[in-house]
């Protein structure tokens, strides 16, 4: 069995209406008057980290990460557990852990330790409550609706970048993404569809178009960025920013500050239109995780 | 930073009241009139199972032994989320994660895949809601409770020795252990502490000892065992059966069928004495994992 075919049996096997997506969405349970989000990342060194890396980094993006998926559902995190793989560095993943709990304000709830690697890989369960219901899904963007962000992109990438090349530029907002944790909850109220973008605009735009089953029509131009303009077509398809994507009717007022990069349509040949040109799964529109 | 170390460290750092014991105990969380609890299991290639093991099996344990956690608090579960390195005998995974998430009628809400490894390991956590408050917990036992155990010791031993040897003799304890959830709900209401047995009968008391700050007298004979008598004393001191241990006073009517093995006492110069003589940490009690 390939890995498209397991991942696809995989979802298939994940049928109760709480699960919306394996390894695409968070799980949505109610429970006793409470709408519960949780959500699971794995971060494996050599696929999520280089080998070497900065330990507290890497605490730093498991949870910020899945805290962004939360963030995504206009959910207040409750809590985290960790899978930890023991080995170097656990002195600094330690401080990176307590750096980003204490940001967010997040406790650490439970989980377990192993030895095993290398290569070694961690796991964080984020457990979160919703703020608002119906609980932001990627499906609901509808015709008509304009889309958003809410911050600029490309950050991510010149940070990657400076830390690749050892160039001495600031790297933080590839090593420290930031969850959008109050745009998420504020927003929540006003969107028809949401998710938080970490595989690239563009991927992460046609996967919202697929799962809504309408096209997206975005104008590069429109779209803020945190790097130079001759970049702008690598910042629309770099991940990494965790800035959140929604869509809301064109007249809503937004509480938060965002940027209108474009509007839905019915559904087309291909799901996203970049400037007028259809885009589809076959061009390269993003990182795509396995 | 040692392995202890760190572990000591990353348990100060879970100080929520929600987190019993980092890697020790679940997570329970009280929410909506509910309350939630949950555990984080990690399973590594080459130490929680052997490359080239039966991947049905491997599911098949992953997704008992953290239902085995729900069962000691009582609880019933809601779902699980999978934390999956992508990797040969996926098929095989398949089948198993479908055989024990149906035996037990629980669902898959969601998770994450990633390429990863060798070794690869795999993350499960399990979500369920207390049925019985207040939630047994380790720290809970008394002088002049009894100990109990729910059933017999030894079984998963000798699975795993026949699967070793290539006997023929059957493997199933070993293979495809067990939660008894049933039991721990009906317990619940009863017991003053519950664990379940993972990592040995006689670890596992020290340990329930050391929490509820007291000492467990055991006696051997009183053990139900479910190998041979010579075996006995390796038998007390095997993981993996999944039963569970608890303690009740000493004249309660309990509603299960179970096994009284020894007494609650003032805390001694030792967490245990096994007929009379003590045995600390120093001694070989069972199977520390890391």
């Amino acid at each position: 069995m390939n890995e498209t075919a397991f991942i696809e049996r995989l979802r298939a096997l994940a049928t109760h209406p709480a699960a919306r997506g394996l390894a695409d969405d968070c799980a949505v349970l109610e429970l006793g008057g409470e709408t519960l989000i949780l959500t699971h990342d794995l971060m494996a060194e050599g696929i999520h980290f280089v080998p070497g890396a900065d330990m507290a980094d890497v605490a730093w993006k498991l949870v910020a990460t899945n805290l962004s998926d939360l963030a995504a559902k206009g959910a207040e995190p409750l809590g985290v557990l960790l899978g930890f793989m023991l080995g170097p560095d656990e002195a600094h993943f330690l401080e990176g852990l307590e750096e980003v709990l204490g940001h967010y304000g997040v406790p650490l709830l439970g989980g377990d330790t192993s030895s095993g690697g290398p290569p070694r890989s961690f796991g964080l369960t984020a457990i979160g409550r919703a703020t608002h219901t119906p609980v932001p899904g990627r499906s609901g963007a509808v015709p008509g609706d304009a889309v958003y962000v809410t911050g600029p992109l490309g950050a991510a990438m010149t940070g990657y970048e400076a830390l690749r090349d050892s160039s001495g530029e600031d790297s933080t907002h590839y090593r420290r993404p930031l969850a959008r944790l109050p745009e998420g909850q504020a927003l929540a109220p006003h969107v028809s569809a949401m998710m938080d973008i970490s595989d690239g605009l563009l991927l992460d735009a046609a996967r919202m178009a697929r799962a809504s089953g309408v096209t997206m029509a975005l104008e590069a131009a429109a779209v803020p960025i945190a790097t130079a303009e001759a970049r702008r077509q690598d910042a629309l398809r770099w991940g990494d920013d965790y800035e959140l994507l929604f869509t809301a009717p064109a007249d809503s007022a937004l509480p938060v500050r965002t940027h209108r990069i474009g509007l839905v349509e019915r559904a087309g040949s291909a799901p996203l239109l970049l400037d007028g040109v259809p885009l589809g799964e076959a061009d390269r529109l993003g990182y795509e995780h396995r």
